[in-house]
């Protein structure tokens, strides 16, 4: 395999960058889009509750300046808190956009830690794969919830590395092994990266993308990290196409440790 | 400051690269020069003791290959376990290499581990700096020891992230810290690095480079790995410049988390 | 508060041991009993698909060993997949114990990780409360689902360290942590111990208990450890109790570290 | 072997507790006197620079409260920076104390990190042990230097786990894993424990004992503290000797894991 084909396909469709990036919490839409762009990400997601992607005409539309030509929007329910406030504001997103029916479904449990609630999201998940959406969803780092998301249609599973918002990295890679290991669509690591590293890391595992947005947009110099975060998800991705060297306990070990990430 | 500028200086001069590698372990001359051209590597190291920089005027030299005018040849004492031999090793490269001075210093406990033989270290460092030369010293992540060997007069002091050829990455980031807190030279983490984003994480901690030979010729795909090496450590950097977003235990936190690493 | 008056109350009971053992994967009844004498639990969790307490009565029956005068018997659901087969096996056993209506409830997802089904879960953990069983729960370690579980009125929840059988410890104190934080019934580990120290670092969390069996039954000498694993989650519960120093980055730190963990 | 019979010899002697404690950081006299009595320990040391011994005959002497006929006393060179300012002090607990010739030595960098001058130290352990001490040695975790001090003639090698006073655990296992695979003499570790599970670890690993002060007198409540960490030690002792259960990715896993650490 050369890594020149290399892509990641998402619901059909091919993507060279495997770095999906939020538009949150930056100073400006001057800054949203350097940042974006520095960050070379294709897929662009939009917190709808948050963002005006056309609901109010009169005001600056997010879709001017990051556009749906030049990247995938991807509609997201940031902000809901149960199933039907979730799937109002997807089809929400799909009436505003003429149709656009992929979307990054969260449905979260509580404001302090902003953890998914599985159960209203399985139920949202229900009903929108059944209404025609492409389900791109959030979801903590269960197995057995992550192969039944899976099950029920959805076009990606996106488990937390850590909270949203928490910089805290990858606590439980473990966890998102066992989902990579039984998955049949893209696994992409939603939430908790910090640092570039933390991106390289997911990658390493084998994720097929990493989705962040505070990691850029709260870092000092938002612009430079983005850059870090594309060369640091390509650093990973090639790390894992290419193959590490084995652990040893010593150079002169004769069999390799066989770590519990690695 | 920006990126553009950041530059590695060591004994006064500067690089773009702040990755340095080796050329052991490759299959072939062919594999070796295609791999360091994908690290983008501008400093190469090169073990005197197991390699033909001139001592064998009949068989290729590898400075054929890896010309000095293209790369900074750095030779270095691999395979020395006495501070005598260490000596005789860098007078021997001088000799060779017209007058070159830059040396990396590693004298070894046992052959075993490959640790660091820090008292024959100490010894050869004294003789090194009076004789001249430049020495970019490989030595264990005791932080008293690091400031002795820059106070001796080392251009660069380089611990260890964990054993030599072990890609174990790096085991004791709290002492690379203190190194790097005291330190007035470039402090380059050699020895260690598995995979790229133990590579990142060197550099997101501040150090001024790192130095790396098994991860890349033990990979899998050496030339990929290379590769991803050059962008994890760019990556790294970036991160590093760009000042991450605080860890907090959630969102909603008021105080962010002060990690040990971080 | 004092150490002596230190108890675990669960459905109203009080319990001066926090340790919490299975009878499963035993060489004999005898070792089987010398273990669970040495761990000092007072708490015994029998898993009654696999285990004989009365179902088969002309066979070995367990509570003859382990007898009820003396020990809290837990009959779990080990081996049921459904809230379906759940609920049965957990009726099945009030009708041979008389009455004893204090289950730990488990709905496994697949037989290779034994992860929980939460989705099961909660279907079995409603029926079951309303059938008046007083229920400890082993889930995932969501803290929205924990909370969850709580509301819907189960006497304990019992999160996982890792998986079943694995002994690779707490993968993510971090999200039990949060459990716990937001917790108004005990919070214990169930699954993942695998040596003393993993026990010990449960109970400093602040952790109510410890279940588990493999820890002790798979190692070499079960008595021995059954004795370390007793002592472990003592000595984790008196340094929680007696308040650990803080962590500083060096002696002379003015302001102590604040750790994720810690 | 037997865990009856299971103890610690060190310079010829037989110790059943593994913990030894020092006298430093408490309220007054009589909350370390019951410290230490709850701790179990049966070596004390003591830093003589600091704590009155007999130096001046008219205050309160330590050795009144704890008397060498219960405890093996430990006079070490705490706050000594220089090799002669340590054997110097050495001399002076001998004379102070008829003869007495087990000593820990350590001979410190810096007042900021208090880590171990390990030149300094090679050479005041060289005149000790000339001058007929028995030496007890803290160093950092080099596994070089630590066969080094066996060889030299110690009677005892102590690593650090982390820095004096930083709580901060066991920062690097994979060292201290090198410097017992080595050496033929007691490996204890001395310094860094924070908690009961850190020396729980530091047992678990093979450890001969484990040396602290400032886990148990930093503590709010430094007596409940030191019964833990008294049990803490026998639980990782214990723990040890029973040998525990393989790391497995999952219970059905058919090759246990191989840790770095386990």
């Amino acid at each position: 395999m050369s890594e020149q084909n290399d892509a990641m396909v998402i619901a059909g469709k091919r993507y060279l960058s495997r770095l999906l990036v939020g538009t949150g919490k930056y100073k400006d839409m001057q800054e949203t889009r350097l940042a974006i762009e520095a960050s070379g990400a294709e897929i662009v997601t939009v917190a709808v509750r948050r963002t005006n992607i056309g609901q109010n005409p009169d005001e600056p539309n997010l879709l001017d300046i990051i556009t749906p030509d030049k990247y995938t929007i991807l509609p997201n329910t940031a902000g809901c808190y149960t199933a039907e406030d979730a799937v109002r504001t997807c089809r929400l997103a799909r009436e505003l956009m003429d149709g656009h029916d992929l979307v990054k479904l969260e449905v979260l449990g509580d404001q302090k830690t902003l953890y998914p609630n599985i159960v209203e999201t399985i139920k949202a998940t229900e009903i929108l794969v059944k209404d025609g959406f492409k389900v791109m969803v959030y979801t903590n780092d269960d197995p057995i919830v992550a192969k039944q998301l899976e099950e029920m249609g959805c076009v990606a599973v996106m488990p937390l590395g850590s909270l949203i918002g928490s910089g805290l990295g990858i606590l439980n890679p473990h966890n998102i092994k066992l989902i990579m290991e039984a998955a049949n669509v893209p696994i992409l690591v939603d939430a908790g990266v910090g640092t570039a590293s933390d991106a390289a890391i997911a990658m390493e595992m084998g994720c097929e993308g990493v989705l962040m947005n505070t990691a850029i947009a709260g870092a000092r110099n938002p612009i430079l990290m983005a850059s870090a975060m594309r060369k640091a998800i390509e650093a990973g991705r090639e790390a894992f196409l290419a193959g590490r060297m084995p652990r040893k306990r010593y150079a002169s070990a004769s069999s390799p440790l066989e770590g519990i990430i690695g």
